[in-house]
């Protein structure tokens, strides 16, 4: 039934979908991923600017000056905020500026008033010397006309959409957040609003958990629905999905049965490249690559659909997003609790609460939930380990 | 002018906002944070369920089992997937059943296929002995009706997404997206739509980064727009924002007198509880309790804003948000690539760049944006430290 028992790197070196979401002009907003590098348009700041509140001078004018012997200047002006000077900065003189303020002619450094007394009205003495460009943002030196901004292929953060704003781009070419069609596929899966059960009826907790999921990853979810186990039925959905979706994910029935069917299915669609991932839980998992559109099955139970999905679907997503960073996979150090056994040859993922830097993992059956919803992340045990033993320092990946 | 700097720690202590965001009833979703804990209106599953593929039987008939003498019991019906077991299962009887399917009456645990052969129609024989309870997921395993599915105060997740599915809930009393006011302020700051700036005019920056900032934290931000340097047009603003939002940012201007501005007017509408924080960059931010709501003036140079407002504005957002569970901060180590200057008594937020284990601080005018966008994280140089030196082992905190 296994086909092709595969590692995880193995599958994704395997499924490299050709498949790439739409480029389209956009505002910029988080999460946004630029097509391309989005290049500058103009100098930033266009004017040299004032980096502190103080005295606009010519920094010749300072180098005699120190707290003993203070440099004597006329103040022959005011910068005032968000216009051009009027006037400019003589041998001599000096104009007080704000921060942000816009360093007038003449001037080549500003003096932080801190550093500075004001012994008549009309004159400044200065403690200490500056040198040409102290207290100054120099014209271009946040970006100049055709640098780049934010580079292609890595979501836009908050510091990002500053710096666009900054520069006045308003539009971007972006690649639009890929529709992932989620199929649920069962005669036991009912949705989740049904108030009812009748025995053996589970109500569908897969979707709406991977739709969340896909949310987080970057793309689209596109819940299109419960098939029964049925092979023309699935195949009707998993074609239309091919056909409108930039990716496909099955939660395949949790039965030998469903698994078959819709194995053969995607058979039918595309080729299928892995067939069993060498991984605990989510041995169950199919890798298709339909005319480039990726196709992932998922084991049924729904924490082993989970897990697989963080491991391979995260990776799909991203892929067909345009996303060519690497995700920041953020971890914390934490001492293991306990023993965790494991077999040779595997990826087991341990889901674990944290607490004051110890990992205790949270065991259970893989049809449960209950033991990710409780864990604060999960852990590996890779595939060449045959376990790990208590006290020993693991990366814990938190959820959310 | 700092009338009481404080650390982060003393501001997040000084200002316990009394402010909530409103409850009400909500569809389940990605990071909506429950009011109260969310608890199972029924039993999880219903009923008895197996979890693997195999045959319901009697575990009693299956102990003399083995490899070389294997148990042979009468196939008397198969459980479909989806429906009531017809028949029960009597001693030296056994029933098919895919995974998920429903136990049958009699049964009490499932042999999995594997270790069965089947040497004639209508009979199995079993290579292995099974325990009751092997091979089965028990009704209420996974909640019981009145046990918790989801935690107050801890934003839904993917996996709590799933396990709510399962168990019928379609709504949740939930803690609304606070909402968060964000004004600017600055004669010489203009919206980022404007094509040509005159000469001392810069583009709104803060706004975009922080509207990002605040949806991250789980908030909803409102743009109230960009006010002039004139204490009237700010108490106004504030005064609406503070009547009308759950939390309000301003972004002040970055000279001494438009923070003497924003002091004043944050003065007559609340209490103001820090005028300075032992932050670099950030010294210059403001915190006040107005009514309940709090007020957080940030300082003018946008890259501090940001450092400042993940220090102390996210901590409120989430605390107005009815968020209890701490947040993930999830960090990566590395080593340091250089020494890094800090002062006594001052918290100092550091920009990195990360490859290879190893964090390259990213250092420049904190009036530049660049520095922040190019970086991968930041780490802190803590209060008590006068500098990290090169090769020690930093925390650096991811970014998106």
């Amino acid at each position: 039934m296994f086909l092709t028992v595969m590692t995880v790197a193995e599958a994704l070196a395997a499924l490299a979908p050709a498949r790439r979401s739409a480029v389209h002009d956009v505002a910029p907003a988080l999460g946004i991923v630029p097509a391309r590098d989005v290049l500058a348009p103009e100098l930033i700041p266009g004017y040299a600017r004032a980096t502190v509140d103080g005295y606009a001078v010519r920094a010749v004018d300072t180098y005699a000056a120190s707290e003993t012997l203070p440099a004597f200047l006329e103040v022959t002006g005011a910068v005032a905020m968000g216009r051009a000077p009027e006037g400019e900065v003589g041998p001599g003189a000096a104009m007080t500026i704000p921060t942000g303020g816009l360093l007038p002619h003449g001037a080549d450094a500003v003096v932080m008033v801190e550093h500075t007394t004001e012994p008549m009205p009309g004159h400044v003495e200065l403690l200490r010397r500056v040198a040409p460009g102290d207290g100054v943002l120099h014209a271009g030196e946040e970006a100049r006309p055709g640098g780049s901004l934010a580079p292609a292929g890595r979501p836009l953060r908050a510091a990002d959409l500053g710096l666009l704003a900054a520069a006045g781009v308003t539009s971007l070419a972006a690649c639009a957040r890929p529709r992932v069609g989620i199929v649920s596929t069962g005669d036991e899966v009912v949705p989740g609003s049904t108030r009812e059960l009748a025995p053996g009826q589970v109500r569908d907790a897969c979707a709406p958990a991977l739709a969340g999921l896909v949310r987080e990853a970057g793309g689209e979810p596109v819940l299109r629905g419960i098939v029964p186990d049925d092979a023309a039925a699935l195949e009707r959905v998993l074609r239309d999905s091919v056909a409108e979706d930039d990716m496909v994910v099955v939660s395949a029935g949790s039965s030998v049965g469903a698994r078959d069917l819709t194995a053969g299915v995607a058979a039918q669609l595309g080729d299928v490249v892995c067939h069993g991932l060498a991984v605990k839980p989510g041995k169950p998992t199919l890798l298709a690559d339909c005319g480039g559109v990726p196709l992932l099955g998922l084991p049924g139970n729904p924490r082993s659909a989970l897990v697989v999905f963080r491991l391979v679907g995260v990776p799909l997503v991203r892929a067909v997003a345009g996303i060519t960073a690497p995700p920041p996979s953020p971890a914390v150090r934490a001492r293991l609790a306990r023993d965790v056994p494991s077999a040779a040859g595997r990826l087991d993922v341990v889901q674990a609460s944290i607490s004051e830097g110890v990992a205790t993992p949270i065991f259970g059956s893989s049809a449960l939930l209950g033991p990710m919803a409780r864990a604060d992340g999960w852990f590996r045990v890779a595939e060449a380990d045959t376990g790990l033993v208590a006290g020993v320092e693991v990366a814990v990946e938190l959820y959310g």
